[in-house]
C-alpha cells in the first residue's frame, strides 16, 4: 500500500456518519386509497375473473399442474376456483430470507421490509460521455459495479441487455458478472428451463453449496410478467415451476398499464393485475406449497392522446396504493415499482421518478424496482440518473434509521450556552457532533452560486459522471474464491462448447 | 373575438379533467418522527427556555405587552411564564377562513387544510432566456401572474424582491400589483407600522369594506420570523401587534439552520424554533385574544464542511415532522417550507424540492411555502423552476382529489369484454373516459425517444420556459372594479407625493 500524507490519514481518522442501509424497515405510515370495503370487492372481483373468464396459459406442463390442483380446462383457457387461490396464499411464506454472497447482505423479504433496486431489463444503457447506445456487456459489468457500490441498493437487477453477448450464452455471462463483482443477491431470468437449471448450477457451485443447501434456502431470485390481459406465457410459466421447485424467489408481477392492457381506472387495473397474479401464485403454490414467491403490482397509465407509458404520475402513485392495500390483505412481501418516461436524465426524470417512489414508500412496498437510474419507462438505463437516484433513496434511508430526541439531542445545556442572537457553531454538541449528525450527500452540492459558477457551473447530472466514473476506476470487488472462480470460468466454457442453452418463447 | 376553426371547436367541445386544485384537505397519514413523550419533553424544553432563558425583544411597545401580559424583564431580555404561554395557545382560533378578492379563492387555514405558496422573498429571478439578476418590478409582476394562473398556488408571497422599486414605495408597488394581477390571498410585508398600515388601507379600500369590515376577517397574511436563537427584531414585533389587532393573519415562522442559528440535532433545532414561535404567538395574543395567528416552522441543517445551508435533506425532512407532531399537540394551523439549495433548475433543485414537499405533506402541514421555484437556498425565483415545480404540486393535489372504486370503477364488463393478450383501448369503460380519467401535465413530455429528438430534445426546463412565456402572454387577469383601481392609483400618488413610508428596521 502506499505511504499516505498528513491530510489523508486525519480525514480518515475523523469519524464519519454509519448508517445501515442494508436492512431497512419502512417507517412510513402506509396509506389507503380505497376502503376496505372496496379492496374486498376488488379482491372479490379477481378472484370471479379467475373462475369466470379463466386465464389462458400456454404452456402444457402449467395447465397440468392446474388442473391437478382442481382447476377447469378449455382448450388452453384455465379457470381457478377460489379455494385454489386461498389454499395457495395460506401455503405462501409471509417472511422469505433470500441468501446473498455474505450474511450482511442477505436479503429480508417481508411486509415491512424496504428493499431497493435500479432500473431493471433495458435494452439500452446511456450515459453523458458515451450517450445512448444498445446495452453491452461492458455496461453490465459496470453498472452491476455502480450497483454493488452502494448499500442502499440491496438486490441485483439485470439492469441492461448486454446485446453483444449471444442469446443462448447470455446467461453465463450475466451469472458470472453477478457473482464476480458482487456478493449481492443475484437475478436468473426466466428464459426457459435450460438457462435456469444452468445458471442455479453456477450460483449452487460458486457459493459452495450442496444440491440440498441450494433448495433450502433461496440464493436468487426471478421477476414473472404475465402477458396482460390474463395470460401467462410458456418461459414465464417455466420460471414460476422451476423456481418454485427449487425453492427461489419469484417475484409475480403483472406490468399493466391503465388504458392500453389494463382497464382505464386505477381500480380496474389494480383488479386485474392482482387476478394475474393470484393466478401465477397459485401455479407456484400448486409446483411446490410452500415455495418463495413475492407478490407484486406494477401499474401506470398511458397517455391517451398518444398510448404512450407514463410514470411517476398520480394514478401511478394511487395503483401502488390500492396493490399495498390488496398485499396487507394476502398478507405476503410485494414490490411495486418507480420509474421514469423521460428521454434523458432531466427534472421530469427526477420528478417522475421521486413521485413513483413515494407512492411506493407509502404503499408499504417490501421491493421497490426501477428505483434507480430508468428512463423512457424501462428502454434506458441512465449511468447519471442512478447516481443522482440512489441519493434520494439514501435520503430515504436516513429517514429509516430515525432521529432521537433524548435529553442529549433537546440539549437544554445548548441553548443556554448560546445568547440571543448568537450562533451555535461553537457549542459544546455541535462540537461533539459537526462529523457524524448529518447525511452527506453524494451529487447534491450546497455551494452557493458564485462558488458553483467558479467551478465550471456543473449541473448534478454533469456532477454524476464524475461520480460514476471514479467508482468505475476504483474497482473495488467483493472477495472471491479463487478456486470457484475458475470452476466457474470452466463451467461456462465447457457449456459454451456444448452449444450453450438458447432462451424459450 | 376571432372565429375559430373546426378543430379548435372539437378541442374545445370535448370533456375535460375538472378537478378542484382551490380547496384542499390533506390526504396523507401523518408521521411521527419522535414519541409523544419524546414531543412532551421538547415542549416543555421550550416553555423551560422562555422561562429561564428569556427572548430578547427589541421593541419598548411588545416588552411593554409582554410584562403587563406577567412577563418579567431584565433589560431588552423578556421571561415568558408557561401559563402565559397556554393562555395563549387557548385564545389563538384553531381555524382561520381568510377572504380572498373572490369567494372560491377563500383559504381555510387549520390542521388539515394543504395550501401551497411558490417561493418567496429571494433578492434574485432568473429564467433561460433573460438568465440570473435581481429582482425588478417585472419580474414581480410576471411572477404573480404565473402564480395567479395555477390554482394549485392558492396563496400570493412576495415572490421576489423588486430592487428597482424605492423602498419607501414598495409597497404599494406590491400591494398594485397583487390586487390587479390577481384575486387570490395577498401578503404584507412586516417592514413597520406606516408601510403596513397604509397596506391595509389599499387593501380595504380595493375590496371595497368598511374599517370595521376589513377588521372583522382577515384579507391578507405576514410572515414572522424571529431571529433565531431567541431574539424578537423591531419590524417583526410590530407586525405581530399590527396584524393582531388588524385581524389580520401573522405566520410566525422561526428559520433555524441546524448547527448554525440553532442547535445541531433536529430534536434542539426544533425545541428552539417551537419556544420562538410560542413567544410571538404569545405576543399576538396579547395584543389582541382570538387574532388569527399560524404556528410555523422552517427548520434545516447546513453543511458542516462549509456552512452552507441545505434543504429538501433528511434532516429536514424529520424537522417537519417534529414540528408537525408540536402543531397537532397545540392545534393551531401551521406552515412548513420545502426548497432547494441547488443553483440551477436541476435534477439536483427537483430532488430536493420534491422531498422537502413529501416532509411537509407527512407532516400534516396546512401551508407549504416555498413549494415551487425556490433555488439556492431562497436567494433565487426561478421561472422554470416554479413551472416544473407545479407539476408536483398538481400531482399532489390530484391524490387529494382520491380515487372511486365502486362497481364502474372495478369494472368487471370491462374484465370480460377483453380477449386474453387482447387490449382495452376500445373497451366501453375506456371510451366513456378516455378525455377524463388522467391528469394532463404541465411541462412532462410521454413522447418516445425518437420523437422526442425529432422535437429538438428539449430538457424540462426548456420546455418550461415556453410554458410560462405562453402564460405571460395570455395575459389573464381577475375582473377588478375599474373605479377602486382608479382609487387605488390616486392613493398611491398622493402617498408618493407625500414621500412615502420608509421600512422600519
Amino acid at each position: 500500500m502506499a505511504r499516505r500524507g498528513r491530510k489523508a490519514h486525519l480525514e480518515d481518522s475523523s469519524p464519519k456518519r454509519r448508517v445501515n442501509y442494508r436492512q431497512l424497515k419502512n417507517p412510513f405510515p402506509p396509506m389507503d386509497v380505497f376502503s376496505s370495503d372496496e379492496i374486498a370487492s376488488m379482491h372479490d372481483a379477481a378472484l370471479r375473473a379467475l373462475e369466470e373468464l379463466g386465464m389462458r396459459v400456454l404452456l402444457p406442463e402449467a395447465r397440468k399442474i392446474f388442473i391437478a390442483g382442481g382447476a377447469r380446462a378449455d382448450g388452453d383457457m384455465i379457470y381457478i376456483g377460489r379455494e385454489m387461490v386461498e389454499a395457495a396464499l395460506a401455503s405462501a411464506p409471509k417472511s422469505i430470507l433470500a441468501r446473498a454472497g455474505a450474511r450482511d447482505r442477505d436479503v429480508l423479504l417481508e411486509l415491512g421490509s424496504l428493499v431497493f433496486q435500479p432500473g431493471a431489463g433495458a435494452p439500452h444503457a446511456t450515459d453523458l460521455t458515451r450517450g445512448r447506445r444498445p446495452g453491452t456487456a461492458r455496461d453490465f459489468k459496470e453498472l452491476v459495479q455502480l450497483t454493488h457500490h452502494y448499500d442502499v441498493l440491496q438486490m441485483m437487477p439485470p439492469l441492461i441487455e448486454p446485446q453483444d453477448v449471444p442469446t443462448h450464452l447470455r446467461h453465463y455471462f450475466t451469472m458470472r458478472a453477478q457473482l464476480e463483482l458482487s456478493d449481492k443477491l443475484p437475478f436468473v431470468f426466466s428464459r426457459g428451463t435450460p438457462q435456469v437449471r444452468e445458471s442455479f448450477e453456477m450460483l449452487r457451485d460458486f457459493r459452495g453449496l450442496s444440491d440440498a443447501d441450494f433448495h433450502a434456502a433461496p440464493h436468487c431470485y426471478t421477476i414473472i410478467n404475465t402477458n396482460s390481459p390474463r395470460t401467462l406465457d410458456i418461459p414465464m410459466a417455466h420460471g414460476v415451476i422451476d423456481f418454485a421447485r427449487a425453492g427461489q424467489v419469484s417475484i409475480i408481477t403483472p406490468f399493466t398499464l391503465m388504458g392500453a392492457m389494463a382497464p382505464i381506472t386505477v381500480a380496474g387495473a389494480v383488479t386485474l393485475s392482482h387476478a394475474e397474479a393470484l393466478a401465477a401464485i397459485t401455479l407456484g403454490q400448486l409446483a411446490r406449497p410452500g415455495a418463495p414467491i413475492c407478490y407484486g403490482t406494477f401499474t401506470s397509465n398511458v397517455d391517451m392522446r398518444s398510448g404512450a407509458p407514463a410514470f411517476g404520475t398520480p394514478t401511478h402513485f394511487q395503483a401502488s396504493l390500492a396493490a399495498g392495500q390488496l398485499a396487507r390483505m394476502i398478507g405476503l412481501p410485494w414490490r411495486s415499482a418507480a420509474g421514469s418516461a423521460a428521454n434523458i436524465n432531466d427534472v421530469q426524470a427526477a420528478n417522475e421518478n421521486q413521485f413513483g417512489l413515494w407512492g411506493c414508500l407509502m404503499a408499504g412496498a417490501a421491493v421497490v424496482i426501477h428505483s434507480a437510474g430508468w428512463l423512457e419507462g424501462g428502454l434506458t438505463v441512465s449511468y447519471e440518473k442512478l447516481i443522482c437516484d440512489v441519493e434520494i433513496l439514501n435520503m430515504v434511508a436516513e429517514l429509516c434509521a430515525g432521529a432521537q430526541a433524548g435529553a442529549a439531542e433537546i440539549g437544554f445545556d445548548a441553548l443556554q450556552e448560546v445568547q440571543p442572537q448568537g450562533h451555535f457553531f461553537a457549542a459544546a454538541q455541535t462540537m461533539a457532533r459537526y462529523n457524524t449528525e448529518f447525511y452527506e450527500p453524494v451529487v447534491h452540492d450546497y455551494a452557493n452560486f458564485g462558488t458553483w459558477t467558479e467551478r465550471g457551473a456543473e449541473d448534478a447530472s454533469a456532477r454524476a459522471t464524475r461520480v460514476w466514473q471514479d467508482i468505475l476506476a476504483a474497482d473495488q470487488r467483493p472477495r472471491v474464491d479463487g478456486t470457484r472462480l475458475e470452476a466457474l470460468k470452466d463451467y461456462i466454457a465447457r457449456r459454451t462448447d456444448a452449444g450453450g442453452a438458447a432462451p424459450e418463447s
